[in-house]
């Protein structure tokens, strides 16, 4: 773990949910650079109202983080929640209360437990630590089966500098980052127009890449916040510092991303979908979200069988994608299965069994429609995605 | 059960799948007017390559199905399989071929053992019947727990006739019509133009409004075959008795959608998503079936849990639906958990609970935007779905 100069860390049992800690802090020790990416759900969670213009503004230095609770669908009192959480942080700290954002997960419809939220606030700004980032991400775990956060050090042109970045999600993930919060924390010195387009590519290519179940909840939040301390050349927009910046960043969330298909709730297996050969990228995305969202062909994955028709049939009702079936070509790995649409026979399709047994694999279809090019990170559909998901709140 | 004036129905055992009859013939005594919607999946079956042009001229005499092997993904060879199965049937009732419309059901990608189906034919052209409806709707099931079968008299102004529809489908069901095949006979006379407006307004309305996966099918396929037998005055567009006609259609085709969802691979519930209030009926669908495709909705059925915040999290997500959070209201059949976007508190999601635990029940979600409203139908996500799909191929 690379700590990054300027941020600290704290977590803490505020006892809105039974055991463990259930809430947290990021700290910068001057106001950071950032950006944010928020859910396109219509539906949206309070501390998504309260952070949004915040992140705009250009300016944010700590981040209080829950889980146990969404305070969504709470209505005005949830708004008040979140920003009387997000001002007895600045207190604490003694800092403006618009330089700190607010980020829940948990169960929706339910008020906040904020008294108790509030109540935490000391201990977490009494332990900040360097090196509590996994805390932290061990902290906003809901049905999250391991705590999920990575970092890098870029040794550039203009110096060096690090990056840290903590994501929670299981389930309910999908385009557009459904029930999924990430944090990215850097010391590098960054102009304040690039930070805005990089996250949101950053994010197109990683966490609106994967999908769990096909849900997209109303709390969605990626922060990047940006301080400065690295002592480096400011990174310009345009720059090839500004290439290895974005290359780092958009790592670390694809890092993160397939961490939590990994994790996907009950999920066996991590299996990226490439469609290439599309007319161009954004029909190749599209077909292989059609293949990667089809429950038959997650269920075929858990049950370990090479059942291309499901695949075939998947690519065949993806909407606005041109398809000729006579020249689709479908590969497990390396083992071609399908040629202009038939079957390659029984011999390949056994290989190929063989490559479902792994626990990550890819599927490669091609359409030979033209050069376009794109990839999807699925899970497959086992009995614990549904035990999971049926017995969550009860 | 009704007869049908004029059809009779065999099946037998071709020996394409293990145990039990898996084709089937339907059989006009004379060239009945006819009308079909078949999937929009692009990757389209042999069957529905040779039947669908056959369907477009305007008439059909038999309808030749079998069960165990889709003729899908089987090229110019699987063509050449449908078009010789048909040929069989014409042959052997000394038709023409072109008024033989065939369907298939089962594992893409196989070539058609069509020798066997072949050889099938001198024995259920030897055996129709005209009660042996029941026992077609038997021969063409897959993963189907129980055969689905309606039929009703109608007594109009202009006669009486009578009408019988056969439907197969469990899993793959989605809109459009996924692994569905459906055949309505009657014996009403009515205009040439009337059915094929009629047919797809009838689908739209009920196979394209349930969902049990998600996914589309490279084989459905619904036919409407009317051979004029029973003596009523012709019906004619526009009329009173084109509207009973339609109605009768319309119902029988909507009891067979129902009894898909209640048999859904694994399903034990059958769950109306009834969206109202909406901008535009448009709107309602779409909104609707956000809900009703949700995987983390469908599993919270099974787990009986009134977690309405996964409904509302879906209507947020629907796509192009102008949604105000604050002013949705959701029921669980009478009861509402969800007034303008809030809770109605604890002691009315219990009485939910108990909704839940009815084998049947409709959510009602009102978005108070508009008069839209519509309809899906949806099953529960379960263990059993899982099992099913893990294992149908191996």
């Amino acid at each position: 773990m690379h700590e990054v100069t300027g941020f600290s860390f704290a977590s803490a049992a505020a006892g809105i949910k039974a055991g463990g800690d259930d809430c947290a802090l990021i700290v910068s020790t001057t106001p950071a650079q950032c950006a944010g990416v928020f859910t396109r759900n219509k539906v949206i969670a309070a501390p998504l109202v309260v952070t949004r213009p915040r992140i705009a503004a250009g300016r944010c230095q700590a981040v209080l983080i829950n889980s146990g609770n969404a305070n969504a669908c709470t209505g005005a009192r949830g708004e008040e929640d979140a920003r009387a959480c997000a001002a007895a942080v600045a207190r604490q700290l003694e800092i403006d209360e618009q330089l700190v954002a607010v980020a829940s997960t948990g169960v929706i419809g339910v008020p906040l437990p904020a008294a108790l939220l509030q109540a935490a606030v000391p201990a977490l700004c009494g332990s900040l630590d360097d090196g509590g980032a996994a805390a932290v991400a061990s902290a906003i775990m809901t049905t999250d089966s391991f705590n999920k956060v990575v970092s890098r050090q870029v040794v550039g042109t203009g110096g060096s500098y690090r990056l840290c970045a903590i994501a929670k999600g299981a389930g309910m993930i999908h385009p557009n980052m459904a029930t999924m919060l990430a944090f990215v924390m850097t010391d590098a010195a960054v102009d304040d127009t690039l930070l805005q387009p990089l996250l949101k590519r950053a994010v197109d290519n990683s966490f609106n890449s994967i999908t769990v179940d096909g849900d997209t909840s109303t709390n969605d939040m990626v922060l990047l916040l940006a301080n400065a301390q690295a002592g480096n050349e400011v990174i310009c927009p345009g720059s090839a510092a500004a290439d290895e910046f974005a290359a780092a960043v958009e790592e670390l969330l694809l890092e993160l991303a397939k961490m939590i298909v990994r994790d996907g709730e009950g999920a066996t297996k991590l299996v990226q979908i490439k469609v290439c050969g599309a007319v161009d990228d954004v029909q190749a995305k599209q077909a292989a979200r059609s293949v990667a969202t089809s429950n038959l062909v997650k269920t075929a994955f858990f049950g370990e069988d090479a059942n291309w028709g499901r695949i075939i049939a998947a690519i065949g009702y993806a909407d606005a994608v041109v398809v000729d079936p006579e020249r689709i070509d479908i590969f497990f790995d390396d083992v071609q299965v399908v040629r202009d649409g038939l079957s390659t026979g029984a011999q390949l399709e056994e290989q190929a069994g063989a490559v479902l047994k792994r626990p990550e694999f890819c599927v490669r279809v091609d359409l030979h429609q033209g050069n376009g090019e794109s990839s999807y990170y699925t899970s497959d559909l086992t009995y614990d995605y549904v035990k999971i998901n049926a017995d969550y709140r009860t």
